[in-house]
């Protein structure tokens, strides 16, 4: 085992934020254990359609128990082609009669295709979406106990009219919630291929008739799962991938947006929840007081991370003919997109858990615009009540206001030209002028609907 | 109308590529126009719902008709804000009865989001899909045609082994219709709003019970034909617009992957096919003589300034709190990304409409690499025969090939090692070890069924 | 002339962010009359090495008079080439004995890239700084003026110790001063060519023994000012522009960041500085109450289209060979990168001019945190003095502090064990204990400092 | 130690491409030491301001030996705070008397900034610049080497005019000469900050008069060598490393290109270079007989990796006020850029350095056009002689020529309209028109101009 310090890894990804669950598929380590699953069902489909025995299959299957990625590396060091290498590790350790069939018909990328998309599609199954759908549960949770909490609703920053916590957090279960669908569409669409160089089948109609119909038996393997790409060239079409990485990223910019709001509600100023700190965790190693939303904002910066390197993949589209090999160091790091994610989204599920909302402060904040909240309502309400020019109206009436620093209500109480439409206000209506923490719409009603559809369709 | 010289535009899209088609939806005219209908089918809505009177629909409708966006601008110099501006334009052509009712309810995002849904959507379905539909139905024309004309096939840009034209061209028929199917179901995915200022229906729930289903009926309206978003801040969720530019991006990167390959297989020592050139055309200031992949090269270029505007709409996923306005602007140039790609589809459709393909070189070309290609298949058939060592063996015999200048086919006949295996092997394995063009797999079969399927799939 | 309604534009950058003083360089039109200068400067240098007759000059100089974009653009409809449609226009205007003249020797590219070399570097020259030496006029005013005024400096969002408004914005004075100074130096390296086809000067060696000599003499044209590059394939290298386009990236980050800053201190919750607003504008279609700080928004949202364009100018650094066109389409689209730029730096010039400063906000927040930005100081001091693990001691005090809602300094001077160590305080340690607003390092100086050596270097 | 097998590993930087030479700087270990580097240098300036005594230095020096990354991190587990924890590790070390002035008056990013700063000067200068600088060599001899090797030029991909190899290569000797200037000079302008927690020197003004004399003082010591940013927050502009950052990208940008070009002249129908191939290496697993350039595919994938992460940078160039954390994680990438960007200067000098041009396919190329190469002389030839539409009439004989089959030189002669001029062509003239191979230019000349000037400028 060709073992180092993990400090003296280049990528953080490989010390700071590694992460054992997605290793299992997307360090080297993985990335071989999966070419070799293909290799072993390419021996069985070879037997089960008789061109070679079974005690080969089981050969194979004993000798890629023991095949290590260092010992490919060595090979490949020697012949300088990473597949061969693998190829010849497993040649060595059959008996001769098994050697000519391993890899038979088949070229690297056969092998390399279907290992990853059976990789990826397990990464994203097994660990991705189980990951995001911790968060996607907290934030239920989150937006049913906090449906009826009242909070002002902030555009451009700055105070609009109120909503709840609670729903502020479901727009979040829709948002996330629509995004693991996609990935499990996405994931489940990745195809792998057996047809050969060039994917026209070239060596393998050497053998079959209908070399198609094996080629779905190699990929449909109980280990890998996969249906064929509907026509390849050396390598299947590269879109399948860039959808799956490009919807990862989407989820990812929503974490970033929850990871956005929840450090400004945390500004000292406004201070309407925060992240838990650790009995003994310091926040700066200068000022003893600080308390930081490090959480949230260490997960926009994997975003930063995270977002352009779809830039890559889109690269990565464009292969010379029947393909050139430009994508090929730079798809090793599509592994990287993907453990980043997984770290952003277990980072969040973190934050959200323990995030402490303040009461004292939600409320205290609504209060500091209650005389201006109110503009909203009382020009729909002259409106319907037929004032021709509500909305110019109500905007001098705030000036007056601010200027005056007197509440809204008062003001439009006082203002003559308004009293006829008061007087045909309706006593909710009027109600609502009074106390703008009524004006939340239909927030708690629509929080609890949305969390609730979620709980069920993700079956949470 | 503000009109100008076009050529002191500064956006080439403006000069050098602008599309009327396109222009109907994404110039600020069609903004206008859709913001408009948005506006009336609110008011259908409120009369429907008896807030307003039938004979109010009919004023704004009038009114609609005789609002530019020229008043528009000059309302927003005076006041400095958008909708407010087309909101009074609307306003001092009705009633004053009327006046009320206009915009009742809505916040601007009601009213901006709601006709960028309505427009990209018509716009991709429109003119987008159906300028690519244009190049599927060539490309599959030309796959169907070339499905047999033998053609090397090239990894790493080195002679491989053979295919067929028409299979090479039959890859892209599969991925740009899948791009296809994917763009339609994202553009239905677009969805509008009526959720008034924070998404909470605050101001509407003033006068319905039920103000979602009001929403439903101002978005199902015959000019708009759509759904509300599940939940919504200010604005809707930003996840759909997204994934319909990520395709569209995808989409863009499959015409490039084309150019591409059509402007290499230009080149003057592989001369496999031709952009059609017309009577009088130039190719170069200085020599006379030069036929240049112009079109092609135009579209790779296009692709260049499509692809990085995703990292402008990955950044505008992300609005703090119930929406801040950062991504006003930037939103503003999505239409671009929409018009360059049908810029591209448009000019692949006539890149490819008159590809002349050259025979000659074909064939000259197949037959440069003729004496290696067979390594292949040699290596395959021995190993299938039992060589326990067919890839390095073969290998060896390809370098003896190239020091000695001699085919391969002959120096392994010349092989002793090798007879016994030889004299085992088909009439059929020794034919294309012969002649090389035969080894072609099922590409013939494989480009028919493909396009014959996506000729169906798309009803082309 | 070709004239449009500017709203059928599809690009805001010719709607809604068309500026004049831009498009005189980095329109068509401005690119047409760049490439006539070329022309003609070309002309020159033939007469003055009596290639030509100097009327030949004279004739050209009144046909370039005459030369229109349209004009330019209809020619290159028949012939479909750019460059050899200019030249037929400037040659029918000539008489038959100066037409062989036109254009001799030189290649398209030796008029395209000369011609971008020198309206980039007037545009940079002549708009783009002068637009950024404007806004950093205005933030030196400011951090002159406000050099003493507290605030609290903030990280993470919360607040830590303070610092003086004046010492904030002298940051932004530093940080754009120097993107100016690196923008000059750029703008300055970008270079023209005159080396025909490939590069080689294979055309110009025929009638030169220095051809070298010859395009130092076309550049160095009164109206051009250049210098050729050192070496060239058809084009000029394309890093120099590449580096003039990424600092007007940087310098737009920059500005992207002082936007940011100034949107979150118009918080409601903060409010320490408000953009101006004009008497009659609206906030909100629905909310007469708002007061949004869009013009900080808007230049956010610049930042956004201007940033990701930056690999589209990455991508066109890579030509085939002596090179292919696949820049060609997307290299006519940096004009927009600088006429963003250039819109930003007016917009946050317009933001920062009229910039109010609420002092009793800036107090009122200064004093929240009054009790706890003690602890840095404390710490420190008691470090000094002695005490041996004084950020532990202190952390522990502020947890009191913040659960007994007490000031810090009140509890550590009841504090027994920390006794003797005040004792040994100097006076103005003690003071700074019981009015953190003290604490504010060199803050006015360095900001005076900072502003005036900028005011001096750019003569400002 | 916390030690791994290598292979799982994540980032292909950490097993593929990983390298000690970048390690030594950039990795975590890197890091650590830097900052211990950095936290003695502190000591070192307050010793000799004497505010501890000399003895203090020594025992922190003695620490510094002994801290491991590991124990770092352990002690970051417990309290959650980096630099904290760093600063305990070394305060265990050390005597009660000197734990009070280790990092006193440093805040975090005092160390983070500089540290990075130092290291990242240091590997550029030291591992980056070197390893371009070979390359640069290697060019340089490959340009002096081939400057009279002529091959045709190729623009679109097809033939255009001849240059010389050496000519062509001498391009990127002068690219890639002034990017290593570039990356000297931006190196050189990274800055430190000893300027405390909000960049206002609050801390370190309560000890020293003229803090900004101390922070001078730090930086300069003898294992730094850095000077302080003009001004900071609580961290440098991020400008100076952006820039370093893009340079870097530029250079990688280059280096494609360089890739490219070498990757498409080993086209199997060009084959004017070949990779050198190693006794025993395997070009494909199926196709014994493939010779691919796989290292120059791979740099070009690398390139791929690279350049999207400048978007990182850019977006780390804004932090909120005084700063937020949000680049945190996303500036630990950082190193990789330049990892792979050293990885990619090492690829290619080993692909140049063996290099083999294979002359007999580059005069078989260039003869593929000899009959209409000669068409721009003719053309400008004529032009110089007075014919009155030269261009127009060389275009149409080159149609004539195509069509016949015939050379173009041939039929210009057999043009009875061309006699008067072809009589006036100078004999140089004539021999150019019979044999285009000399239609070279100043190719030869210039390619060992720029070679040897860039050879006496680097001191190569």
């Amino acid at each position: 085992m060709r073992t180092r310090d993990i400090f003296d890894n280049i990528s953080p990804i490989d010390f700071r934020y590694w992460d054992g669950e997605v290793a299992r598929y997307l360090s080297e380590n993985g990335f071989t254990r999966h070419k070799l699953i293909v290799e072993l069902a390419l021996m069985r489909a070879l037997a089960s359609n008789e061109v070679c025995a079974q005690a080969a299959v089981d050969e194979v299957a004993a000798a890629n128990g023991q095949v290590t990625t260092e010992e490919v590396y060595d090979e490949e060091d020697r012949i300088r082609h990473d597949i061969r290498a693998l190829v010849n590790c497993i040649r060595e350790k059959v008996s001769d009669g098994v050697k000519p069939y391993v890899h038979m018909t088949a070229t690297s990328c056969d092998i390399i295709n279907t290992a990853d998309a059976a990789r990826y599609r397990k990464v994203v199954e097994k660990v991705l979406i189980p990951a995001l759908m911790k968060l996607e549960q907290t934030l239920i949770a989150i937006a049913l106990r906090e449906a009826k909490r009242a909070q002002i609703g902030r555009t451009h920053g700055q105070h609009a009219v109120p909503i709840t916590f609670g729903f502020a957090v479901a727009l979040y279960v829709s948002r996330l919630g629509n995004s693991i669908l996609k990935l499990k569409e996405l994931a489940a669409e990745l195809r792998g291929k057996f047809s050969g160089a060039v994917g026209a089948y070239n060596a393998s109609s050497l053998f079959f008739d209908d070399p198609e119909t094996f080629e779905s038996e190699v990929l449909a393997d109980a280990e890998l799962g996969l249906l064929p790409a509907e026509i390849t060239s050396q390598v299947v079409p590269p879109e399948m991938m860039t959808r799956l990485l490009c919807e990862i990223t989407i989820a990812a910019g929503i974490l970033a947006n929850l990871a956005d709001d929840m450090r400004h509600l945390q500004r000292t100023e406004i201070g309407e929840v925060g992240e838990e700190f650790a009995e003994g965790q310091v926040g700066s190693s200068t000022m003893p007081q600080k308390r930081n939303p490090i959480n949230a904002e260490n997960s926009k910066s994997l975003w930063r991370i995270v977002m352009p390197r779809i830039i890559t993949v889109f690269l990565d589209q464009i292969s010379e003919h029947q393909r050139d090999l430009t994508n090929s160091a730079s798809a090793r790091t599509y592994g990287e997109i993907v453990a980043y994610a997984v770290s952003m989204a277990k980072r969040m599920t973190r934050v959200m858990r323990k995030l402490a909302v303040d009461p004292a402060n939600l409320e205290r904040n609504l209060a500091m615009s209650k005389g201006l909240i109110v503009a909203e309502p009382l020009y729909i309400i002259l409106a319907a009540l037929g004032h021709p020019d509500a909305h110019e109206k109500v905007r001098r009436l705030t000036l007056l206001a601010q200027s005056e620093k007197r509440p809204l209500e008062e003001i439009a109480l006082a203002d003559s030209e308004l009293t006829p439409y008061i007087k045909r206000m309706t006593p909710r209506q009027r109600e609502i002028l009074g106390n703008p923490a009524l004006y939340t719409g239909i927030a708690a009603r629509k929080a609890r609907k949305v969390a609730l559809r979620w709980k069920q369709k993700l079956e949470l």
